[in-house]
């Protein structure tokens, strides 16, 4: 019963159903098929603004692409501390964008807010001896599986923009974020200030493509580069575009989005006061009782450790495939 | 009737059924899943000597991954004029490694030979104003259509070994080249002296994976962080895995090149004179007579015109799966 | 009466004497002077090691090249949360590494401990998400114009050598640091385990060159290439020599730094109870009572305020040359 | 007798007296002193067009930060065959750049012109598989010892200018070409469309200053955060300003450059029909009579051999401060 990570979920029947129907005949190479001259048509109408679509194979690849259209090798972007950017990309941001500098700001149950990130940085003069801050990152659903609000976002946005920062949504579970929020995907993207959205659609039951989603048309241009020079501009395009319109036509991100969430939220009500965040999306972060974490693993349960070594806290991941029984089961034994 | 590009080609069964297979399941992320896992064992067989596998999404980022593990910033990457990494990679090889250089020097019929390295490199001194030498980079097959011999890799390896290079094969098309020579395909490669090896598979009937066959222990283990870091690391790794296993599983790489090199064969065959190279894997370039272009366009061929404007020049791409209806029609007309 | 920057400090008679002896015959370029051929010998018999010494225009420069010769771009150097590499040199480590991270970790009095460096990276795991540490980066004297003794800094290369770290001294005031010590700069450098010292002398009464002291072997020949590829290979290198060669001959670095702490001791014993830190080198950290600071100021000594807005908190720093008569009437007004 | 390299050449009284001035006193660091603060205005003046000016160690990292402000990592710089910026900077643009191209054209006597560039650049199609060409950059004088008019550059600028191309010029001898075209300074620049200068002082009579001339006004606010993150903003600046500031001032430039070319003036007159390129500057290009070469050499006259090993085929500069009589014995040597 696996509650690692829902990098490891199944591929969605409408995902695999589309790469099938691509597969059989030839199609014009390097983005020039059917499918991906509707991706763009396709996210405009789903964010109700005029976007550009640019499929990658992960979200590492996305992000750093995002912010390498946003800052120079001298800039820096600012993220929370435990922004995925940071930990988990090998780097990944520092090389595309030419060595900018991720300068750390730490939230409140993984969100930001603009009066955390002038306190973060009020020792950066932002003279020429130092990294010219350029963007902000903001990660949606959050590293702590919290939701920015619109209104959040919006006035992290404002605080960005008046000190001319773009803005990064970093979405590897933004479908759950808005199945959370139920609002107009525009509403928390766009609207509200976001220039670009790397839209997970990977670990929500897709395949192999992730959407970089430009709503800032100036930097759409340099974007189709950079993906061409970081190998990210598959000759067989098709195959990343068909995956990412079966996600969002028929609403299928929600509604994957909505199960995952679903199931997170059963395992919250029986956690209980082990909850170290509220629980807005698909992720659970768990304190547990002595002896806890060995029994639920003695009971078949997977999950990750968490946090420093010894101090029994847990990760708990619902990906949108997960089985009802797991779920009921794991539910039991929390409450036990 | 498409003769522009392999990369338009379909997806073949074998392919197609891998990836249905691993679909449907949950399986462990990062390359943990049971495809990954046979990777290197399966490629060792293949190739008779113990490699290690990295599959990516494309093959400019295999190439450009390859040459980052060889060479240093201030290093230089030698090849041919009309390589696929310098001509056709948006700078992706400068990208990876930091700025290398790469090299030129002509060769015949696409070929480098060690007496063109060596009177095409003469002005290079390799003091400490110029970026030192690092590797060599070979297309197999080449860029004019033409294959390297094992004998032709050798002599070749020899000569960047002797002066302390790496050797590098960018093998987009290494199956047509390996079914026209009818040799294992060790021995045009470790065997010859290659260290490291960019494994097509997408124009050869593959949809998203490509292969990075590691034959040199001491590169291997940089290259799974280069890897991360260029974001070329799926959380789904099963589905580039499957692909590979697919097509050298039952041999089915040989099988879609030997078709593909006999529709170009019987291309040859038609046009006789008009041939600029030796065919001796699936692309051919023909310098046509006056009005011939127009007239094949009339006729329902597509291609693409080549060389400098005004040149008759022209390229055929024949896929693994293109109808032998189609080959036929287009001899014909050439044979007119 | 300026406190402000020993950078801002006048040239020592033995530098520009030096300079002056090189400058009206012509001399042969890039390093293939007299000057320039002795410091490898002068530096090796100062620090009784055989170093490689590699004279550059700015510490930046120098630091940024010690850290790119010990890290590849998917690497990680540990350094102290305000270390001049990541607080004031605009991204040049990450520059000149081709993207590598810097992680932070707070010191005690500027410095850090072994204890330290585990607490703080405990969280980071290291494994291919991640970037890969490699090497470990002191500040001697420190930030907080405290000295590591050997002791202290073989503990930390201990520590940072089982890990398979190189050890980076950022020694923008090593003479102020050793004239504290009385011990041999070797003791301190090469003896505990530091591979690459950024040796200052601008700021000590040199004029335009600090020093790469190359103390391993195998990163000398690599620091070549990168150094000319930096710009940082002057065709009139004998000037650089020169300066290097006059600051060590006759220990004037050492005569120069004495000068300078022993003004930072005349100012520490006036300052009493607003030290903020021991004063070992020539920085002085002062928290302030509520007005002071500007009746200093009223008094006519100049230096930088310091820590966050309102803290009450200034930095003198004492250079080589700072007038006896200043300095006494500073610390007359400060134990008034 | 000398006849290498102007980078071996002693340095002029103007520049020595200048240094001497700045050396005794204190003065506010990092760009903030008197000399610095003149630099704008003083080339300004000179140049006739409002420019900002940036002094740099090298002429290496005057090309390279020039270029670096130019273009992005995917792009492109269209130089000569034999550049510097190409063949002996270690690939310093490529690093300063984050990996951008060096596409090369073949030039007649080193110059470039309008017609070379559309046919040697015919074949770059600049599609998203490409790298973008944005900018060209002129050496003036050429590597063939020639000059451009102002009419020259004008027509080149306007070939780049039409194609969205920025236009950098290489002046390691600048001052020579000026000498020798006896214009005004702005004629052959920023009258005739170049943006960035790279003001060659070293080889000319200076020590350790090159001088960043900005005419482009939107390009200078970049090359302030490049320059120091290339560890290029040295503390003590005011010793380079100094430096470029003596240079200008009384046409010591100028005067110094006349020098070196009336004695390269006087040895083309002998050398005659052995020159391979017209002389215009103070290097020449001579092709000599089998024996010859030993033979000078023998008489102690020392100079590079140059083009492919056994050419006979010589390289001879002519610094500003060579001796009269060394000229005057080599010119009898060729005359003989």
């Amino acid at each position: 019963m696996n509650f690692k990570s829902d990098n490891a979920a199944s591929v969605c029947p409408a995902v695999l159903d589309a790469i099938l129907s691509a597969a059989p005949s030839a199609a014009a190479a390097y983005d020039d098929d059917e499918w991906s001259s509707r991706l763009d048509g396709a996210f405009s109408a789903l964010f109700g603004h005029d976007c550009t679509v640019l499929p990658v194979n992960t979200g590492t690849a996305a992000n750093a692409l995002a912010l390498a259209a946003m800052v120079p090798g001298y800039g820096a972007v600012v993220c929370e501390t435990d922004a995925h950017i940071h930990v988990d990309e090998c780097g990944a941001p520092e090389f595309f964008t030419g060595g900018a500098k991720l300068l750390l700001v730490k939230g409140e149950h993984g969100r930001l807010t603009p009066e955390r990130l002038a306190a973060g940085l009020a020792a950066h003069r932002g003279d020429a001896h130092q990294v010219q801050i350029g963007a902000l990152s903001l990660t949606q659903a959050t590293e702590a599986g919290t939701v920015y609000t619109p209104d959040m976002v919006a006035a992290l946005a404002a605080h960005a923009k008046a000190r001319g920062w773009r803005v990064h949504m970093d979405g590897a579970r933004f479908a759950n974020a808005v199945a959370h929020l139920g609002c107009h995907p525009g509403d928390v993207t766009w609207r509200a200030g976001v220039d670009v959205l790397s839209f997970g659609a990977i670990k929500n039951g897709g395949m192999t493509a992730e959407a970089l989603v430009v709503f800032a048309p100036d930097l759409a241009p340099r974007l189709r580069f950079l993906r061409k020079r970081a190998g990210q501009m598959p000759s067989k395009g098709r195959f990343q575009a068909a995956q990412l319109l079966a996600m969002i036509e028929g609403d299928v991100w929600l509604a994957n989005a909505r199960a995952a969430n679903a199931a997170a939220a059963q395992l919250a009500a029986a956690a209980g006061a082990r909850l170290r965040y509220p629980v807005e999306a698909n992720e659970l972060f768990l304190k547990m009782h002595p002896g806890e974490v060995s029994r639920l693993r003695a009971q078949g349960f997977d999950f990750y450790d968490w946090g420093d070594a010894g101090s029994d806290e847990i990760r708990l991941v619902t990906a949108w495939d997960i089985p009802p029984a797991h779920v009921a089961a794991l539910a039991e034994a929390l409450e036990q």
